[in-house]
C-alpha cells in the first residue's frame, strides 16, 4: 500500500478546502466586515487547514519519489476515497467549532465537537441531517459554508463514480457506465481528468441556472445560492428552520422539484448530452425507470393525501385543508425530495396517511440513479435485482431456459447480477444493523421508538436526512447521544461511498500487500 | 399441463386425510362416546372428505389414460404442491367448522369459515398461529386433529424437500442435498419412495420417543401426544392457552427444547445416519452453524435477561424474579422455539429487553435447516448469502481473485449463489410487502402498530406463529379482520413452500405449454 501517496493526495484535498474557505472569508468580510464571530471562524479555519494541508502534502510527497511509483492502485483508491470523506469532514467542521466556541454559549449545538463533526459529515455526504435546533442563530457565512460542503460532497461523488472508479474497475462499477460511447479508450489519466472537467462544468452551470431561477422567483441572492448548492448535491441543508416550506411559494417549489429531479439522474447522461448525444437521456433505461418511479410514487401519495381528507401541515406549522393543487405540489415535492435523497421539506409528512409514508420510505431505499448526487440503493440496482428475482422464479419451473437479463441493449453477466443482488441485500443488512444499534444506543430514551430508529437508519444510509417520527421534517438530530451521532456518521459515510469503499477497510486481507 | 393427473393426486391426498379423520373418530368415539359435538364433527368431516376425495380421484383418473403420460413434470409438481396445501387446508378446516356450527355459538371463533380455514392453514403450514381466544372451549378430539394437521404438514414438507423436489431439480434444491452419498442413483420413482419411506419412519419414531419422554415427565397421554405431534412439526399448537408454560415443569421444557432442535435440523442427516453414516451429522456445516446460532442467540438472550434485572413474566401470568436457572431455561427455550419456528412459549418475551427481542426476530428470519420441518430463510441460505456478500466486498479491491465458495467440501457454483442471494432478498421483499399490506388492511385498528405488522409478517412467512406486541406469546390472531386473515394464509403458504412453489402460479409463462 502506497500510504505516502494517499497522504499527499489528502493534503491536496485539505488545501483545496482551505482555499475555498479563504474565498468565502473574503466574500463575507467584504459584505459583513471583519468583526463578526462567523467571519473570524472562517479565517481561523482557513488558516488551520492550510497548515494541516501543507503538512500532509509535504509529509506525503517523498513517498512518491522513494517508491518511484506514484501510481494509484485499486486499494490505494479505495483507501483514499474513505479517508477523503473523513479528513474532509474534520476540516469542514472547523468553522462550526471555532464559531461555537468563540460564542461561548455551551447550550448552542455547535459548542460540541461531536455536533460539529456530525454536521460536517452530514454535509459532505450530502445527507442533510442537522443537529441545529434553530438555524437562525447561525451567521450567514457559516450557513453558506454549510451549503458549500454539500455542494462539494455532491460533485465529489459524481466525479468519483462517473469518472474515477469505472476507470479503476472498482466494485462492479461497470453497471453505471452510460451506454453511449463516451470518449474513445485511451490512457486512463487523460480520460479521468477530461471527464471530471466536463462534469464540473455541467455541475457549475446547473447550479448557476438554479440560482438565477430562484432569484427570479423572488428569493434573495443568499438564499438562492445556498439552496441551489444543496439542491444540486441532493443534500437538503436549508437556511431556514422550516426548510423550503419557509418561502411558501409554489414557483420556488416547482423550481426545486425540477432541479432535484435533474440532480438525481445520472450525470454521465449530461456528459453524453454535452458530447452531442442528447437522445441518450431519453433512451436510458435507468432514467426512464427513475421517472416512472417518481411519477407512480407521486400519484399514490397525492391520492392518499386527497383520500384521507386530513389537512396538510406545512413545515411552518400551518394546517391547510388539502386542495387538489396543494396535494399535487406537496405530494410531488415530498416524493421527489425523498427519492432523490435531498430531504427538503414543505410539509410535515410524518402526519400523512400510512400508504403515503410507506411509499416515501420505499423510495428512500431506492434513491437516485447511479452516477447522480443522490444516495440510496440506486434505481438501476433495484431494477436489476427485481429482474433477477423474477428470472429465478421462472427458473424454478424451466431450469434450462437461459434468458439474458438486459439493461437497454447491454446484457448483464452473471457476475454483475450477483454483485448487484448482494449489494441490495447488503444495504438491507446494514439497515437492520443500523436500526438495532440505534435502539441499543438510545435505550435510555423512551422517545426513540422503532419507527424513529428504522427511519434514522434509512435516512442516514441513503443520505436523505429527514425521516419519520422523531427525525421527521420538523425535527432534528440534536437529541441523539454522542455515541449515536458518531455511529450515524459511519452509516452516512458507508451509505454515501456505496458500502464497499468503507467496509473493505475492515477486511484484514485488504491491508495485506498482495 | 397435465391437470387431470394433478386432480387425481389431490383426490388421493383428500382420501388419506379422510382415512386419518376416520381413525381419530373411532379413537375418540371409543374414549368419549358417540354423542359429543366434537366426535360428530369428525365423522361428518371424514364423510364429506371421502366424497370429495373420491370425486377428485375419479374425475382425475381418466386424464392419465387419455394423455397416456401419467408422468409428473416440474410444472405439474409445482402446481400439485401448492394446490395440495390449499385443498389440504380446506379439508383440515372441516371438523372445526362442523363443530363450530353445531355448537351454534356465533361468538366462538370456529363459527367463522375464515377462522376455521386460517387455523387449518396455520396448522398445515406448521405455523401455529391461532385464532382461538380460549383453547379450553374446544373438545379434545378437535385439539388432537389440530395437532395432527401440523404433524402431517411437517412430514409433508420434509418428504417434499428432501425426497421429491431434489429429484425433480426444482428451484435450486441442490443446495439442500446432504453431502453424504445417499442411495445409489437409479430410477427416480424408487428413489423417491424409498427415501420417503425412511423419512416417515424416522419421523414416526422421533414422535413416539417424544410422547414417551413427555409421559415420563408427568404429562398425560393426550397432552403428550398432541405436543409431540406439534413439536416434531415445529408447529407450536398447544392444548393449553398458556402453551407449554402451562405445565410449569423444567423437565418438560428441556424435553421440548431437545426435540425442537432435532426437528429444526435436516432430516436428510437422520436419513444418512440410518444408512449407517452417523458422523455425517456432526460434520455437516449447516448443522454446526445451526447449533452455533442457537447457542450464540441463547447466550445473548440470557445475558440481556439477567442484565435487565426485570422479572420474567410467564405465559401463565406469573412474574418471577429472574434467577440464573430461570433465565437460562426461559432464554434457551424461547430462542430454540423461535429459531426453529415452532412458536411454543413459556414466557411473554414481548416484555423482554430490546436486545433479546432483536435477537429473537433475527433468528425467526433465519429459521431451521434446509430439509427440516422448520421454516424461515434456512440456515444454509443465510450462510451462503453472507459468504457471497463478504466475497463481493473482497472483489472490490481484488477483482481478479476467484475464491471458490464452499459448503463443507462442495463448491457452490455461481448459479446457486445467485439463486440463494435472490431468495434471501425475495424473503425481505415479501416481508416488506406483508408488513405494508397488513398496515393497510388494519388501518382502522389503532392497536395494530408497526411492530405488530412487522412481526406478523415475519411470524407467518417464517411459519413461527407468535411474534411481538399484539401477536405476542400471550396474544392470538383472532382480532385480525377477515381480509387480513386470508392474506396471512397466503403468506404462510408462500413461506412454507419456499416462495417459488406459490409465486410461480402468478407468472403467466408458467401456464403456457412450453
Amino acid at each position: 500500500m502506497n500510504y505516502r501517496l494517499i497522504v499527499q493526495q489528502l493534503g491536496m484535498l485539505v488545501l483545496v478546502l482551505s482555499a475555498i474557505l479563504f474565498v468565502i472569508w473574503v466574500w463575507s468580510a467584504l459584505a459583513l466586515g471583519l468583526d463578526g464571530n462567523g467571519v473570524l471562524a472562517l479565517i481561523c479555519a482557513a488558516g488551520s487547514s492550510t497548515i494541516i494541508g501543507t503538512a500532509l502534502y509535504f509529509s506525503g510527497k517523498n513517498g512518491k519519489n522513494k517508491r518511484g511509483t506514484g501510481s494509484m492502485g485499486r486499494r490505494e483508491a479505495l483507501l483514499l476515497v474513505s479517508t477523503s470523506w473523513l479528513v474532509g469532514a474534520v476540516i469542514a467542521a472547523l468553522p462550526f467549532l471555532y464559531w461555537g466556541r468563540s460564542e461561548g454559549n455551551s447550550e448552542h449545538p455547535f459548542y460540541s465537537v461531536v455536533n460539529c463533526f456530525f454536521e460536517a459529515m452530514s454535509g459532505l455526504t450530502t445527507t442533510g441531517a442537522t443537529i441545529l435546533t434553530d438555524i437562525s442563530t447561525v451567521p450567514a457565512p457559516l450557513l453558506f459554508w454549510r451549503s458549500m460542503i454539500q455542494w462539494l460532497g455532491g460533485i465529489g461523488i459524481v466525479v468519483l463514480f462517473v469518472a474515477v472508479l469505472p476507470s479503476l474497475g472498482v466494485g462492479g462499477k461497470k453497471l453505471f457506465k452510460v451506454e453511449a460511447p463516451g470518449p474513445e479508450p485511451e490512457g486512463v489519466r487523460p480520460h479521468i481528468s477530461e471527464t471530471a472537467r466536463i462534469l464540473w462544468l455541467i455541475y457549475v452551470c446547473l447550479t448557476g441556472i438554479e440560482i438565477v431561477a430562484y432569484k427570479l422567483a423572488g428569493m434573495g441572492w443568499f438564499d438562492a445560492s445556498c439552496h441551489a448548492l444543496t439542491t444540486l448535491a441532493t443534500g437538503g441543508f436549508s437556511t431556514h428552520n422550516a426548510s423550503t416550506g419557509a418561502f411558501n411559494s409554489r414557483t420556488i417549489d416547482i423550481i426545486t422539484i425540477i432541479f432535484m429531479v435533474l440532480a438525481g439522474a445520472n450525470f454521465g447522461l449530461y456528459y453524453a448530452a454535452v458530447k452531442g448525444k442528447l437522445k441518450v437521456i431519453l433512451k436510458d433505461p435507468e432514467f426512464r425507470f427513475y421517472i416512472f418511479l417518481l411519477t407512480a410514487g407521486s400519484i399514490i401519495v397525492i391520492f392518499s393525501l386527497l383520500g384521507s381528507g386530513q389537512p396538510i401541515i406545512t413545515t411552518t406549522g400551518v394546517a391547510e385543508q388539502a386542495t387538489i393543487g396543494d396535494a399535487v405540489t406537496q405530494g410531488v415535492f415530498t416524493v421527489v425530495s425523498q427519492q432523490t435523497t435531498t430531504g427538503f421539506a414543505t410539509a410535515d409528512f410524518n402526519t400523512w396517511p400510512f400508504a403515503a409514508k410507506a411509499v416515501l420510505i420505499m423510495l428512500m431505499f431506492i434513491g437516485g440513479c447511479a452516477g447522480s448526487t443522490g444516495g440510496g440503493i440506486k434505481v438501476i440496482r433495484i431494477w436489476v435485482a427485481f429482474k433477477v428475482m423474477f428470472s429465478e422464479l421462472e427458473r424454478s419451473f424451466r431450469p434450462h431456459v437461459v434468458r439474458p437479463l438486459k439493461v437497454g441493449k447491454t446484457a448483464i453477466d452473471s457476475e454483475l447480477k450477483l454483485a448487484t443482488v448482494a449489494y441490495v441485500l447488503g444495504v438491507v443488512v446494514l439497515f437492520t444493523i443500523g436500526c438495532g444499534t440505534i435502539m441499543l444506543l438510545e435505550s435510555g430514551n423512551p422517545d426513540c421508538d422503532m419507527t424513529t430508529a428504522a427511519s434514522v437508519s434509512i435516512a442516514t444510509i441513503c443520505t436523505v436526512g429527514p425521516g419519520l417520527a422523531k427525525i421527521g421534517a420538523i425535527e432534528n438530530y440534536a437529541w441523539f447521544t454522542d455515541s449515536s451521532k458518531l455511529f450515524l456518521c459511519v452509516l452516512m459515510a458507508i451509505g454515501r461511498l456505496e458500502i464497499f469503499a468503507v467496509l473493505v477497510l475492515f477486511v484484514p486481507r485488504f491491508w495485506r500487500s498482495s
